[in-house]
């Protein structure tokens, strides 16, 4: 309905001028001193890296999503929507919960904050993939609302409270985004989603994809390192993430091949299974696991995913009534919790030796000096990380879905379903050239095939299968 | 016609080769001392920001353009003939009004004046958008050459005589191009460009469209921060463009909905009004405006510019004969000016506390050290700035517009308009894949409705609406 | 066949598992004291260079190969397949020749590492695009294994050996992997190569292709500089790439436009000829050649591509039946060759006064302080690594080639060629998108026709030229 989406933004956005105006203000403490007005070397390591993220969260989510064959504007649309939205949200969300920001009544804005509303971004994007087609832009504007709250409550709790390590954010940003995202799905099944035809690739849609995959594959090392810019940590987290993507994306080939019956690739493994190496890199790419333990991680990663779009998504769909658009599950979900059990796993059977020295030990595990921790309360922190991670997701995408029902948030008729058309402006000579242009050569015929005609574009509309009917009526004919 | 096209381009070059040679040398005085061969620091906070800048300008400004069906490869292809050109142009052209290389009558090449040179060619590529797909590759090459001189001396004129700031050059580059191409536009109007059927877009090329939209949007705060990269400076330009654009970005989702009598989103205004936040960010970037200042100032230009391309842009053309295929007047005109004036008020209602400190106050105002200016002054420089780049621009665009209509520049016939087909080797085949594909089913229909199927064919090229005529005749036949 | 393709992948990523676990280690000795735990800043000057290159290798050379109509999933699938393999396993090979690694038996890793092994990956992809489509993925990849081990030796041949100077790698790269690559296509010469339907492109394929073009020209500064980063040297290769690159793209303009009959542009010089310039400054990039020199060798390579794509790629398949499909010997080959015939040009007519001091001319000629070099030696080593490298990477091109002729190796039938329908799943509705849903229209007309549309459709299979049959019909039919 005219009007309503621009309300839910405007409302919105003269709230956010307003709280920028009362409580932001660039942050003019950091830095090396004001004498020269050098800015801070901290800057130009952090700026490229940041740059790097901030392309992942517009190009590469956006672009990744293109892959439906009637939903790229939408993708690439309203992820750009939502990313702009949440950029502002997510720096007023997280200030009111950082101590020093509490303590001055001022929320400080520099470079670093910059990077954190961005991966703030990311998690709602994921849980945008996971409805991708299903909700409606005004639903997902109060989604981002509700979703920037709990994010910034789980955030806050393991990384401030328990202390927790993950520098790459695969349970802060990609598990909590995925099963935020999982959760809400799920109260908004319906019977539609079963096989819908608009469900579905077109050949270019495949190829728009793969800018996505490409430019998140590429700079998922800097997503990972961007926090510890600057440090030997962070350039363990570069090689890291890179040998665990690499390995991830020769397994994925593999078993994308073998588990199809005539040996075929499936471009969705490519476009996905591929980056699950940078999720699964991301809870310990700034450890010293070695690029032995990178690879081993990310071929894992890789492989699991590859099984997860195959077999478990279809499982989940046909058991729970979960509908999962771009496969979140498999790519940010099932990575996510292998990258956090593998944090686990290295606190547990750590040692001082396998820190540079005890300043990197700090600065990897502040609760070391903070509270006296040693590797197993540190190992008990990061189970307990995840757990807290998973059980706010969940009931807080539960919550938000349920609240997302209430009629007046403009639900998606089934037939705008995966569909472009319902919210956006397209042209009339586009839908030719995406469903082959049969339309016009139907229209002209001779009347003796007329209603056989009228079938034919009726299966069309119905099961989007113009190749195959084509194939039925050549067969017909001869 | 064959060699013109040759000619236009190979004699310029000759020239640059021998300018080249003869003028233009490495700057070998900057930089730290030559003893251990170390680069400079400067050039490493300033190379990433320098590669953003350059990404803007060849993919950015290439592929925002490739929203026309048919004009894809003159779209993206001029815009790189037309940089790679001016990047060599403009070195030579700015390095004449530059004091220290006429000084030593050689024009020194380093870094900054690369930066420099892309941003000469952002002008050129906006005027190049006012005149998409009208004026032909000779006369666009003559565009360029002619646009460089004027906007080397406006250029030299606001920022060294009348030492106005302008960081991210929303006057010398944005303004100055927008207008200027406005200006050749209104003398190059023709009855054809009313509704002309090639001037739309399909589904594949406004997704297409967006790839340019995105690093538009993720590298501005480059832009506008890459002339001071390494100073405090510098991070506020980044942060200020960045909100600026986010506001404008939602601003211009909720406006796109608001302006649609039902309430759908248009590609046109979330590929172009989206950025506006960068140009209106542009001329006080690097002030401290605030991110209260940064929102408001982002929000005002997003909805200007919807509201120009929903209203404006058709009262120009039908009002002054003035075409604008990009819609440049509301993506770099208004947000321009609007930026310009913002730097005025900035200016006028400034004081010392404003900066951090006299250095950073002299180094962004440096009429105040130089002669000895006080605000007022400073605002009243920043005003004449705007209306000698208005001036200019105008004057500088209706002349050389006049000179493009000489006979021997190869004007477009009429069915070249917005088609890549009178400049590029398009195969056959492709024809098929835009027009959906009609021509094929209509050659092959029985004779008794051969008459229709030539009207059809007949309407086809004339309005383009192949899908409209599809519906009328499905009516007709039942 | 299933499973093969998964087997050439998982047994070689099993074996770089356990070399790598035995191996390979984090380099932890470079950088600056450990005892702060600050990072180099030695990484953060190379890192972004490092990161365009990045760009290149899987977005520049993976969509600079998406023109052909039906092998956008092959090209860039296999890129990023073909590119995640080598990315493991030119690490190992290059680190069983280096002397450091051999000295203490680990090879180490670090961001340089990581570069050369990017560089390596450059290599393999440019013999890809002499195979493109004509190869089976089974056969890329042992390709990849075999190529990189003659990589590594002729790098360790001429760069350690010999000690020439190739920064950008315009032997040790470019013409490598051009030759590597069209001795392998030589010996896989058949018949149905000659004007084989489907390789040619369609319009958006064309579009696509031009988002590789972009990205290899903007980071080709990156390229060239990356191994001399932090060094005056490198801000040298900057400028000088930047101004070769942008004289080829002038003159590629200028000679498509002039070989063309009337004087149209093709895309297939746009998206290649281009680059030629990045290319031609490859092995002079950091030498003082001057802005001069730089646009000379630049606008050469630009027009001998030119040349190249439009006469002697057809002349080499005519004569010698040699198949390139992306014309690798016109973007790699030739302008390599030039380049290292400049490099070797510059060496012999050079002096002590072309560098900055003592200290810089040891670092790009390490010849004179190792092995106590003069001009003239460093000149015939020069030539001698260019015979070298041509000679390694033909002769290992042709016993590849050979080999890869092996029938358990999954040589593709005829109708596969250029076609992702065999290797990967693809929806039957996109044929139709892509061959302009000639298909559809032909299955329901009339009987009296049938004849007629029979023999279209071959036709159509045939020559793929949808477009012409078309208006022959619109002839015949007035």
């Amino acid at each position: 309905m005219r009007g309503k989406l621009s309300l839910f933004l405007l409302v919105p956005e003269v709230i956010f001028i307003i709280l920028f105006g009362v409580f932001v203000q660039y942050d003019e403490k950091s830095g090396p001193s004001a004498i020269n007005g050098t800015s801070s070397e901290e800057f130009h390591s952090l700026y490229p890296m940041f740059q790097d993220v901030h392309v992942m969260i517009f190009v590469g989510f956006g672009f990744l999503m293109t892959f439906l064959k009637r939903y790229g504007f939408g993708s690439v649309g309203f992820n750009l929507m939502l990313a702009a939205f949440v950029i502002q949200w997510a720096i007023i969300m997280r200030g009111c919960l950082d101590r020093d920001d509490i303590a001055d009544g001022k929320i400080d804005i520099n470079l670093e904050s910059l990077l954190n509303a961005d991966f703030a971004c990311g998690a709602v994007l994921i849980s945008f993939g996971a409805v991708l087609g299903v909700l409606s832009p005004v639903q997902l504007v109060v989604m981002a609302i509700l979703e920037i709250v709990c994010y910034a409550v789980n955030e806050f709790v393991i990384i401030s409270l328990l202390q927790i390590s993950d520098i790459g954010g695969s349970m802060v940003i990609h598990a909590f985004g995925a099963y935020f995202g999982l959760a809400v799905s799920l109260l908004h099944w319906r019977k539609e989603l079963e096989n819908h035809h608009k469900e579905g690739t077109v050949y270019q849609s495949d190829i728009f994809a793969m800018i996505g995959t490409l430019f998140l594959f590429l700079f998922w090392p800097s997503f990972n390192a961007a926090p510890a810019a600057g440090t030997f940590a962070g350039e363990r987290a570069v090689i890291n993430t890179l040998y665990s993507l690499s390995a991830a994306t020769v397994m994925s080939f593999a078993l994308s091949s073998a588990v199809d019956k005539d040996g075929k690739l499936s471009m969705v493994h490519i476009q996905n299974a591929t980056l699950a190496g940078g999720v699964a890199a991301g809870s310990v790419a700034n450890l010293r696991v070695g690029p032995l333990g990178a690879l081993i991680v990310g071929a894992t990663a890789g492989a699991l995913s590859v099984v997860g779009y195959k077999y478990i998504t279809p499982a989940l769909q046909r058991t729970f009534k979960l509908h999962d658009t771009c496969g979140v599950h498999n790519l940010h979900g099932m990575p996510g919790v292998l990258s956090g059990l593998a944090a686990v796993v290295f606190a547990r059977y750590s040692s001082n030796s396998a820190f540079r020295d005890m300043n990197e030990l700090e600065s990897i595990y502040p609760g070391f000096k903070a509270s006296g921790f040693d590797f197993q309360q540190q190992a008990n922190m990061q189970i307990a990380g995840l757990a807290v991670t998973l059980g706010i997701s969940i009931v807080g995408g539960l919550l938000t879905g349920l609240l997302l029902r209430a009629p007046f948030l403009d639900k998606l008729k089934s037939h705008a379903l995966f569909d472009d058309d319902k919210n956006w402006l397209v042209d009339d000579d586009d839908t030719n050239t995406t469903s082959g242009g049969s339309g016009i050569a139907m229209a002209v015929i001779e009347e003796p095939r007329q209603d056989e005609v009228k079938e034919n574009l009726d299966r069309n509309s119905t099961d989007g299968s113009v190749g195959s009917s084509l194939h039925e009526q050549m067969a017909l004919a001869t």
